[in-house]
């Protein structure tokens, strides 16, 4: 068996929301779902070569990026390995895998979010050192550049010592700015360095975003399940969310999406279009076209958090939605948490026309973003090695992803499903239904295993038998024996325990 | 003549609001009145002994510190000279001062604030590094202890070199928490570190003040003037304002406060306590108390901005309102930014009862303030010479605000009323009604002069012949004849230039 069951007939199949077919899978994983098609029926067995890049290119009518994300991505899968200056070729296959989870039930109604009792325990708890880390979506600090961040921190404290006495007022340092706007030609994006403004962690910019386009007591379109941080934030600017059904591949389901906004007046709609947290999805361009076309009809601000799109397994790093926006109406979000310094608290936003309004409003909340920060990270963009060092952060992340979703598939009870991330370090596992997660979550709690309960990923009380697992740091001993003694909590909850 | 006015019955006398007697003055404040009357009677002369500080003490019946801190005072008014050993002297009078400003008429209306314009503009405009700086409320980088801040920093980049890769998730750190801890009592304050909640800068804390206690559409009173950047965060979150005129010397009106809670309810009341952005006084602990038992009896929560109390003249730190507080209801603001590091951006929050949903709102906002500058900070305090830096920005400051004031004294139109400050550097200049300030505040920038029009810090439209100075930088001879300019600029605009 291989280690991704798309288009296994043995296993449930992921259905589109409310059971309809299928939603379309980006290109490199239909290229990669035809390797794995041929695996399964014997036609390339362990050891045997895979198609040449140049033929497969040739055959498929695709780009020869294209077929090397879909290698990268069988590879971090473990169903092919690369060997120097020869080629792909099938590898050994393991254990299979937990199939993936379903979709949540659509419920349109605004809601106010009311989670906030178990948020402040989960987030202490996620934070905790001596919990065994599968809580809090922070990366190893093993795996940061913090060597060279801290050479580049003792340059300037030698070069400028002034450097703490100034503001750099909104939008923020220029060289950082300019840095940002290079990459942004990865994201498909061409930014103004003066439009983009620095904030204090991607966090900050997406309050600014929602206080910038919507007013207390409107209503926010969300994928469901999303981030507790950004639910929650959006209660506490006295704002109502509807929560949209999202799909563990596909994302959020642009046909309920429409019905809201037909319903009702929505102010803005929040979506991660690259490594969704917590479902791990990378959406297809088409399906960003489409958000972003969708929105922009019913003239809804669309804001994108992109906090975790560096981290994109695959050869190219994918395009934003904002990189599709013709309109200015997309507000794009993102941090330099994930990969680099989450303790620098330093984020960035590019708001479309709502530019002039998130400078204000950044001025207004913080007077600034802390000058040292700047610096460092500008210099360290400018230096080189950033580009390295996404290589290296997808790879391990990609292999640690992968040696959890393993161990959850060997320990957890029959019937549990789990996610196929397209990049992140974040894994959504659907417990069978008697699995009260919450409890769960307490027991875990208690045996010093940190995870967090589906529960506070929705406002609307579902993911009631769901957790969120992190894989940011190296799996060890320690954490297989967790996910060991999670998986037997699990089934201990179990009315009649496989 | 004497380098003060009060009760010199040969210039107009600060009036109480409306007209009515005029306020009490602090304790130590009446103890100066008395010298500077001998003075002026010429019981006292140039080169006379001022009262022993003991006799004086014996005489008054106040503590050894009230004479103190009178002496202090007269001495930065230039009334006075301390010679070591031996005591105070009488020296040599000054140029006279213009008067102090008025007070603006009550006007208990709720409003919208609406000028957003002007401040974008100004704000850039104060942080122009070409123009003189009389804009910003920022010190001098040559004041600050930027060195001993560089040398933490290079200590710990080597010592603890993941202190980035590691968020100091709310409260935030805990070795600064416990030295904000020790030195609140010197505010009179006996804080519990784990109630102590570290924010981006004041202004974040203010921010998140607000959001705890009101919700939008609510109404915030508020001092008149004040602080811009409060009264746009109050508007940005969708509150409305009750401008509550304040007295330069005594603060605001506590009667037209009542009558504005008796009104209507108020959700909040903002004041700064010590050292009042723009007008500078600090408010004796009569009148604190006073404020704390209003605000308790209507049941209004007191956001107390504290954050230029460090800077009080005088050699006891005033206490805050927050001291005074018994019943949880004060939310206890501050920051490092007008004494240590702006850049840092590091302030801090004691929330009173209403501390979990501040520590909240600080994850939801920005889910932590930055690593690395809370362990610097938190090692500087540890390590001392935090009072001895203290003493010395305040003795600095007093001596620049007087510079400021005797060349607008002597350069600006007659008719021209300017603050006599109890700390920071903050200097508020009342000119002769015709002057049109915001169109002075457009020449002086073309001037490459920066100030702030009085405009932005009312959300009524008062103040429209006023600007604040900020006296962070020391004199030069630049700086000088930028006053110079800016009075012949003023007296440009009145009808029958003097």
């Amino acid at each position: 068996m291989t280690s991704t069951d798309s288009g296994n007939p043995g296993r449930p199949q992921p259905k589109g929301p409310r059971g309809g077919p299928r939603p379309r899978l980006p290109l490199y994983q239909r290229i990669a779902a035809l390797i794995e098609g041929q695996i399964r029926s014997g036609i390339l067995r362990v050891g045997d070569k895979a198609p040449s890049v140049r033929a497969l290119r040739r055959q498929q009518r695709v780009s020869v990026s294209t077929v090397l994300q879909a290698y990268f991505w069988l590879e971090n899968r473990g169903c092919l390995k690369a060997r120097p200056r020869s080629g792909f070729y099938v590898s050994a296959p393991r254990a299979g895998r937990s199939p993936e989870p379903g979709v949540g039930p659509p419920d349109l109604d605004p809601k106010r979010v009311g989670v906030g009792e178990i948020l402040r325990d989960a987030v202490r708890a996620a934070a905790d050192p001596g919990k065994i880390p599968f809580g809090a979506a922070c990366p190893s600090p093993d795996l940061l550049p913090n060597r060279r961040l801290n050479l580049i921190l003792r340059r300037i404290a030698r070069r400028d010592p002034q450097h703490s006495a100034r503001y750099e007022l909104p939008p923020g340092n220029q060289a950082l700015r300019r840095q940002i706007a290079r990459r942004a030609l990865e994201m498909g994006c061409t930014l103004e360095p003066d439009e983009i403004i620095i904030t204090c962690g991607a966090m900050q910019a997406l309050n600014l975003a929602l206080l910038a386009v919507s007013r207390p007591g409107d209503v926010v379109a969300l994928e469901s399940p999303t981030y507790f941080g950004i639910l929650q934030a959006v209660e506490a600017l006295g704002m109502r969310v509807v929560e949209i059904p999202a799909h563990p591949r596909t994302g959020i389901d642009l046909d309920l999406l429409e019905r809201a906004m037909k319903r009702r007046r929505i102010s803005a709609c929040i979506a991660m279009t690259n490594c969704h947290n917590p479902l791990g999805y990378v959406l297809s361009e088409e399906r960003k076209q489409a958000l972003v076309d969708l929105t922009a009809r019913h003239e809804v601000p669309l804001i994108e958090d992109d906090i975790y799109g560096d981290l994109a397994y695959g050869q190219d790093r994918p395009r934003t939605a904002k990189s599709l926006d013709r309109k200015g109406q997309v507000l794009l979000c993102s941090s330099f948490s994930k990969v680099l310094a989450p303790g620098f608290r330093l984020g960035w936003i590019h708001a479309g026309r709502f530019t002039p309004q998130v400078e204000r409003l950044m001025f207004l909340t913080t007077i600034a973003a802390p000058s040292m920060p700047q610096i460092v990270v500008s210099e360290f963009l400018e230096s080189g090695g950033y580009d390295r060092h996404l290589k290296r952060l997808r790879t391990v992340f990609a292999n640690q992803v992968e040696a959890v979703s393993q161990a959850v598939s060997r320990h957890f009870p029959d019937r549990t499903r789990i996610t196929r991330p397209g990049g992140g370090y974040l894994l959504w596992v659907e417990l069978p239904k008697e699995v009260d997660a919450l409890e769960l979550y307490r027991r875990a709690s208690a045996a010093n295993i940190g995870i967090l309960p589906g529960a506070i990923f929705s406002a609307g009380g579902q993911f009631r038998h769901h957790l969120r697992l992190s894989c940011g740091h190296p799996m060890s001993e320690a954490s297989d024996r967790a996910l060991r003694a999670l998986g037997r909590l699990a089934r201990g909850m179990l009315a009649h325990p496989s």
